[in-house]
């Protein structure tokens, strides 16, 4: 391979990611999916003309981890403390009933014996689904001017937290990954990357909260919040066993009550993401999803995952809501709302093929279960409303 | 080398090079200085922390192309036609002499015999002291309050001519590098290039504008626009043997007439810059600079290469100036103001380290002289105005 083929790579995917990403959101699609195809296109499923490689991979993974922290500075926790119990609730049933499920069937489908290996294995694949991409659902909301409801609200709070809850059971899982540790030395160690984060997050966070005075929209803050998240992506995986992308989601909560600081960085690090590295990232994945070794076995597999990824958000959610005393159609609208999978899926996925845990062979079903989660969530919201044209007052945002 | 090693490497290099930027900036001096400093510091002749790798490399290399395509797009076409042939002249003079004066003095130093290689070893070191960075002069002109008066335009114009001849003049030595081929070939393949960049050029040109107008502000216009800049940059190296910085360069000089997209553009592909690419350059710079490996013969190489350098530009836009009817007083301060050097400068020698044709070993002494090109010219600039303090209106920018 030529020294500059890397150049052509970075061009092919720049423009067919955003050609594919449009066309997609013509159709009323996340832009996620026409990325996806896009990578498949270019990939040795398509046309042949990309290859994975070691600049693709590592380029993707800074992709990743900018995606977590953004995803950690967004964070609001003042909203969440609002919202409180219900999506708690909510997101807490939303993680672990997918786990289940979709872990579940993994097992039936693949396991031969119950080992270590095997559950490990059927964990990796329920967490895939644990975290919902609440994009999807926010659009649609917004189009439909429901946005601002009570349901809208509960469905961002439970969103937010159940990204936090599958980190964290993705962290725990990667700290389990060696089988020749022994089981409490990874809990101390998980524990001990908490308190590690506890105590640089609020040393990191008085240093930055004084030069978020000093220094407003100084390019310096970016740089450093940056490389702040990339020490912390970094610590997690060297000191303490826990995935990058835990560190980097952790490093943008450390940062998301400076508002002023949380704008800026966030929407420069939006710039650089969008510009390269979130398209190689959805790329890579598209590239390594090899649809050609689908075999009738996998293919009826993706089949009953996606069935189980969308089924147990919408059981996990509504059970959880209606607990929580929501009516029943408030209840279904949030489970419904709660199905959407997207980059965090993808993230889980990378991890866990990286770790040994998720086959390549499976990569496709996976794809194609967050491909249909992220179709069917606005088809099913908006059926969800369709009793409700007559609405006097439609909320607009 | 673990997995996640590259992190950490990202975190520090974005730490440090904008720390000691800083702290350069304080000192009145460029941030290229800090940042060269602090690669310098992190590699193997400082603490050892980093070292090259292909991701780094790669890194670096992206930014070198995305540096070349923002001087491209900042190119300003009206400018350059108002200040006409005075700034030609100048550029063209000023990038002569020092190829002479610089390549002449490795040639003094180094060359055995009068051979292709030596010939083209000794060119490449003056094409690396062709282009003068003009952001240190403009700054220091700024402060002054002479950056809007005819000697600060001409100036400008100059260092943007000198750019492109620099460009073109690496292009035709690149076409060269290889001694197996015809000389009437390269040339054939070069005068290709600048044809297919016309082409292709008008065409993109065209197609941009009706984006422009369509699509103002959206992200596709600046992800296509460096999706085209990778394709110019990777068709430049694989088609016609010409540098990839050249197509960078040049994709940009399409664009720049487009005024509303060349400022989209150009910010949004800044932030990706300083954000990670430019930091990774300048660092992986530092990272090769090996100062233990100074000879004697080196330092003392680099002692004549500093003052070649200073004077070869001050003699060939002075005289420049001269011709074209200057005073004395204002041919001076331009033959000045073009002595800085910057990361062209840098950008041309990691090409010919590539290349082959500058080894390792001369880089430190490149690397001392764009550091005290880039010191020198400010002091010398004030110098120049010493005697103008009564001027009674100093104009302000």
């Amino acid at each position: 391979m030529e020294s500059y083929h890397f150049l052509l790579a970075l061009a092919l995917i720049l423009l067919f990611t955003k050609i594919f990403g449009i066309a997609s959101s013509h159709v009323h699609l996340p832009q996620v999916v026409g990325a996806l195809a896009a990578g498949i296109l270019l990939g040795p499923c398509g046309i042949g003309i990309l290859h994975e490689s070691d600049f693709l991979t590592r380029t993707a993974e800074i992709g990743v981890i900018l995606l977590m922290f953004i995803a950690g500075i967004d964070t609001d926790l003042k909203e969440l403390k609002h919202t409180g119990p219900t999506a708690c609730l909510i997101a807490v049933l939303g993680v672990f009933v997918p786990i289940i499920f979709c872990g579940g069937a993994y097992f039936l489908f693949f396991a031969d014996k119950v080992s270590f290996l095997n559950v490990m294995k059927a964990l990796f694949i329920g967490v895939v689904f644990a975290a919902t991409s609440v994009s999807i659902t926010v659009e649609t909301l917004n189009e439909m001017g429901k946005l601002k409801t009570p349901v809208g609200a509960t469905l961002l709070s439970a969103a937010i937290i159940d990204d936090i809850i599958g980190v964290v059971v993705l962290s725990i899982l990667t700290g389990f990954g060696d089988a020749s540790v022994k089981p409490v030395l990874v809990v101390a160690k998980i524990l001990l990357f908490f308190l590690f984060a506890l105590v640089v997050g609020l040393l990191i966070y008085q240093l930055f909260k004084r030069m978020e005075v000093s220094f407003a929209h100084h390019r310096r803050l970016a740089v450093w919040a940056v490389a702040f998240c990339f020490l912390m992506a970094y610590c997690a995986e060297r000191f303490f066993g826990v995935a990058d992308i835990t560190g980097a989601f952790f490093a943008g909560v450390i940062l998301c009550n400076l508002t002023d600081l949380r704008k800026y960085v966030a929407k420069k690090v939006t710039v650089a993401l969008y510009l390269i590295f979130s398209p190689v990232f959805f790329a890579n994945i598209g590239l390594k999803t090899d649809l050609s070794g689908m075999t009738g076995s996998i293919v009826l597999f993706a089949v009953v995952l996606a069935v189980m990824a969308v089924v147990s958000k919408i059981i996990g959610c509504g059970v959880a809501a209606r607990i929580c005393r929501m009516n029943r159609h408030d209840s279904l609208t949030v489970g419904i709302g709660m199905v959407a999978r997207g980059e965090v899926a993808l993230m889980v996925a990378q991890k866990g093929i990286n770790a040994g845990y998720i086959d390549t062979a499976i990569l496709p079903a996976i794809v194609l279960c967050v491909i249909v989660a992220a179709l069917i969530t606005p088809v099913l919201l908006k059926l969800c409303y369709v009793g409700e044209k007559k609405n006097p007052k439609p909320q607009k945002d």
